[in-house]
């Protein structure tokens, strides 16, 4: 089949935007398209381009006989701004609360377009780190991993707090909740993550950071590294924060609940871009 | 800014693919990229073709002052044989059986590259018709449901068999697990669904059907409606079926724990294309 300029560039735009993070030779697109290698090379760089200004991404080359092309989707500071803000907006309404001082968000979690947003936006801050696996504990924050682990092409893996007889053998361990201080259980399948990975741990909301905090200990028994922590809203509203390095979107500051009010900023966001 | 085709081209291709399903007035493009309707309208032709084409699905142009363009995504069949065959071919292997017939799944469920893949070909047979929402059962389902519910641009909904705090007032309803005959609860927050909404239920494995049918049960409380029903594996080896219809990619039939071999086959996919 022969394309044409335009529709090789709908296409490689399809297939770089399915295909974040990974190598692709100029052969598989010059094959593809039946077209010489420098046409495809003035095609990419008319994409990287539109990519770079359009705040989409970026292409990146890398030259020689291994070399090819990989798609890196970045966010830029401008969307993330108004994403952020956004998502301010959204949490700052008092029907949000919920007994305890948590609030709902049940509906901006449910939202796919809101979640893949939120990937995006860590996803760019980790784009250039090795991470092999993004993990999360269930089930708030499965949506929020599978959306950064899109952006990243890393697999999840999902740590529960009961076993369940279809995951197999599991490796567990006791944690602290580091609000309640109760001693609490969590797992993971032993077949699910393997020695010495990279792990990005996502999760929606850290309090004084108990959850994450068994988290890393859970890690510790496969042996894994932590290479980030990200969460969607971390509350001040803590004594001691058991958890030092992570990156947050949305800080929640006095949360008052007698007063039904909620105070709710940016996160640390933009100082790890 | 002024762009050229090209440069348009590459952006309303990425518009497209980030918005599903979304009617987008021509004016929006035109003013975006500052040129006539007539070149909006023939850059759309180009992609229109492409796309169908390549597969990925088509642009339904709608006239009139609140016409508009929208992107509709589509598997093709070669597409959906092709991958439903790869993931019988990942399903077969003898190392994924679990006591009580069960499959070890985790693996498949943790890919987002997989995952996306199931959610297009369920949206692609849902695509006309009037979802409101996906909903699904925790855990293993959740990755999938938002895999459709973004390729249909509508809202999750998660169903728990465990109350939360965070969730605020729930309805609950017992159910009869249909293997093992137990009566179990499920519940699904009370803000969480509309009455009246037309419901898409989407899981990862059916036997003989308690989890879906609870579901179904839950929904009548919210006098919400089942407007199908999508799962990526069902069990063949059951003596009743309490649902009826419904849409599978791949069929479990003899599973034999004791000799440890697996018979995976195409589900009934294709009978409802």
């Amino acid at each position: 089949m022969k394309f044409r300029r335009s529709g090789r560039l709908i296409d490689m735009t399809h297939y770089f935007l399915q295909n974040p993070q990974r190598l692709i030779p100029l052969t598989y697109f010059a094959d593809k398209y039946n077209s010489a290698k420098s046409s495809i090379s003035e095609d990419m760089a008319i994409i990287k381009h539109t990519f770079e200004q359009q705040g989409v991404g970026t292409l990146l080359t890398l030259p020689g006989a291994a070399g090819g092309v990989k798609f890196i989707p970045k966010a830029s500071v401008e969307e993330a701004k108004g994403f952020i803000d956004e998502l301010c907006g959204m949490m700052a309404s008092p029907e949000r609360l919920l007994p305890g001082g948590y609030l709902y968000l049940t509906d901006i979690l449910g939202n796919p377009r809101v979640v893949n947003k939120i990937g995006r936006l860590f996803a760019s801050v980790y784009a250039e780190r090795k991470i092999d696996v993004v993990m999360t504990v269930a089930t708030k924050g499965i949506p929020l991993a599978y959306a950064v682990a899109q952006f990243l092409d890393v697999p999840v893996v999902i740590v529960r707090k009961d076993s369940k007889v279809t995951e197999g053998s599991t490796v567990s361990i006791n944690y602290v909740s580091g609000s309640s201080k109760r001693i609490q259980t969590m797992l993971l399948a032993k077949r699910s993550l393997e020695t010495g990975s990279n792990v990005l741990i996502i999760d929606d909301f850290m309090k004084a950071g108990g959850t994450v905090n068994g988290m890393i200990s859970l890690l510790e028994e496969f042996q894994a590294k932590v290479a980030g922590i990200g969460v969607l809203v971390e509350s001040e509203d803590i004594e001691e924060r058991l958890v030092d390095e992570y990156i947050s979107l949305v800080k929640l500051t006095d949360v008052n609940v007698k007063e039904k009010q909620i105070n709710v900023k940016e996160g640390n966001y933009f100082a790890h871009l």
